[in-house]
């Protein structure tokens, strides 16, 4: 199962490169808005996975680049969060331009870590009752 | 077979995020240090390649984050390149810590464009070249 | 005479450092999203002015920062286009936090540069025009 | 008085825009590069300052720009330490190319801010030792 969420970026002056695109590394700040936003919107934003005394550091991060986007562009990310079993955040990325098309695809895998450091192996509490509550689990 | 270079980086104030350490997003930038070091001593640059008519867009990219680097952290990064027969670059990474050991590992692959925008289907003549002239073909 | 608009912007979690605000850097990119902002809007952004033949480099830069920003923040930026005779564009920046507080004053200057990369020294006369267009000369 | 210090950078592809040069929010980066080499240097750094229980933020910044910088450039930083009898800390930078000439000029004040916050009025007493090692101040 997953859930979707999309949200809209301009491109900035300075996420272009001499070729007058976005450097490629900048995707990864587009996923994160759009992992953010959608986080927002379900309340499982980097402040709300804080306030329940976790970080998700990213562990792995992925992006194939099927078009440009040139400054000024404005562009829409829908951000899927896949669901698993594992105590894991999976969230894949599609980037489309104006025109409708597939720009970029992503994915990022996150883990738990606590307040002290430690990895949590097993879903924390709060993350298992936002499961529940958006209907992934009973 | 693959050809190996190594360069060294200091973390900077400004690519270390509230957690304290490297935001991942940066080590694209890392990434682009080690592939362009390795670039100015095999003549593969940015440059050199640009010089002979081609630019060489990252089409996809990877990253694994073992550890975390923190503000101040002096990393090795080694870059490999990959040789396949394709007309694309293939470079990977490996980023060590000052103790030696790794804190993240990536890849990244690359395409061929002439300055027309066309894609090149074939190896370029300046790259099949350049392998000749490292020992990766005869 | 000067002309004013405002936009908002939602702070970034790699906009932040270790101290959890906004890395000062950034508000070099806020002072680029304000003015972009205001140029879309009136006609003088920098793609309207690249369609005229020129380009507008940054030559002098200055922040004041009196208030911290964190990530998640929305800020509001109000930018003002002070009008001055000479062949410049000259303007300043006030970003406020959500509470109205000021967090950050700033002012960029510009000069034209030609597609040649002649300096202008005369007012262009598409940016004469856009004065007049905008009430700012007769 | 005054003491000086330069360091050297490399500037990155993802810090060119789409006129081929350094974007200017990027030279707020390289003189946080100087004042970090002259830190290290001179036992000044972040991470000296935080060991004695103070951050530095910056309040202030100014750059002027004079000439542009391209990928691949070499420059210099040279960082100079203002002396001033206030509760402040002051650096001028020089930016200059690899044929010498200056590229950008900058200056930055920072204030100091106990780790519970509060701004620091009057010197403080690792900062007044400092002055004295460094022979400031008798």
């Amino acid at each position: 199962m997953t859930i979707k969420d999309t949200t809209t970026i301009r491109v900035r002056f300075n996420e272009t490169d001499p070729l007058g695109i976005v450097w490629h590394g900048n995707y990864i700040s587009y996923f994160e808005e759009g992992r953010e936003a959608f986080g927002r919107k379900h309340s499982l934003s980097y402040l709300d996975i804080k306030n329940n005394g976790y970080v998700t550091p990213i562990v792995e991060s992925f992006s194939r680049h099927k078009l440009p986007l040139k400054y000024g562009d404005v562009a829409t990310i829908e951000t899927t969060f896949e669901d698993v079993p594992a105590a894991k955040m999976i969230f894949t990325y599609k980037i489309f331009n104006a025109e409708g098309k597939v720009v970029c695809l992503g994915r990022t895998i996150q883990v738990f870590v606590e307040v002290n450091g430690d990895l949590s192996l097993n879903l924390p509490s709060f993350f298992k009752a936002w499961k529940k509550k958006v209907g992934l689990i009973k």
